[in-house]
């Protein structure tokens, strides 16, 4: 059952995950992306003020909390369409360290002037293992209203 | 030569990119991340109401925007750390578009509690080719102060 934006409603939570991170995997994303000796190299990292060890790069742990979140709220009629938000990283992910989001519905506005749609605010936590916060990404999606069949059958 | 805290001011403004999105990268990028028909097909992609055909995941846009980031402020000591901020897609980025990083800074405060190190706000713009914004991030990062060798001679 598709879910339209008349079906989420504050306080709704979607569950998504685990991913678990490899180092191999954190290494070669930063390496196209995020080319830092903290995100790439484990011995120069140790070094590292901050992170006194190897940190994934803040856009991985967002590119497979996006992975979790469109398996969580596949339902989602339309998909998993945002707009932007706001983004932080509480504390680093390392490789070993098992993630999953929890996704919770905080406001539903439809549109004033397209009837078909609406937006919703999501804030989307992705936690490790021991339950920290690793990244909590409040954002504003799009999804359709729930089709009318009065109104399908006047236009016709 | 490195740019420590005290070397940030607002109004400095980094440059970097270009950077080329094609077809390919795009669905192998969303394959792993962001698998939505919209952002994998460009068959299914072409009937979406607010894709109206392929677009990129904007995580893919994001890492894109680090990649040309580092580059731009690789001179940053210490390197580039952001905690978060906020993170914007006014538009789709499409296959054969081609993106820059502005990376402008707004406000530089030292630490009070840490006297080596300090916060700073930039915000990161990404452009396409014809110069609209597809990604806005206003991030806060993390940079060191400049090392006082009067201090250094103290400690020894």
């Amino acid at each position: 059952m598709p879910l339209y934006l008349d079906d989420l409603t504050p306080g709704l939570v979607f569950h998504g995950g685990p991913v678990m991170l490899t180092e191999e995997a954190i290494i070669a994303f930063a390496t196209l992306y995020d080319p830092q000796p903290f995100h790439t190299d484990p011995v120069a990292a140790k070094d590292h003020p901050l992170f006194r060890g190897l940190a994934a790069s803040g856009w991985y742990t967002a590119a497979l909390s996006m992975r979790m979140i469109t398996q969580a709220m596949s339902e989602v009629a339309g998909g998993v369409i945002g707009v932007g938000g706001d983004l932080q990283w509480p504390r680093p992910t390392r490789p070993g360290d098992t993630l999953r989001v929890e996704c919770e519905v905080l406001e539903v506005t439809p549109s004033r002037s397209r009837p078909e749609r609406g937006s919703y605010v999501v804030r989307h936590r992705t936690l490790n293992q021991a339950g920290e916060e690793v990244q909590v990404f409040t954002a504003r999606g799009i999804a359709p209203r729930r089709p009318n069949p009065a109104a399908a059958d006047a236009a016709e």
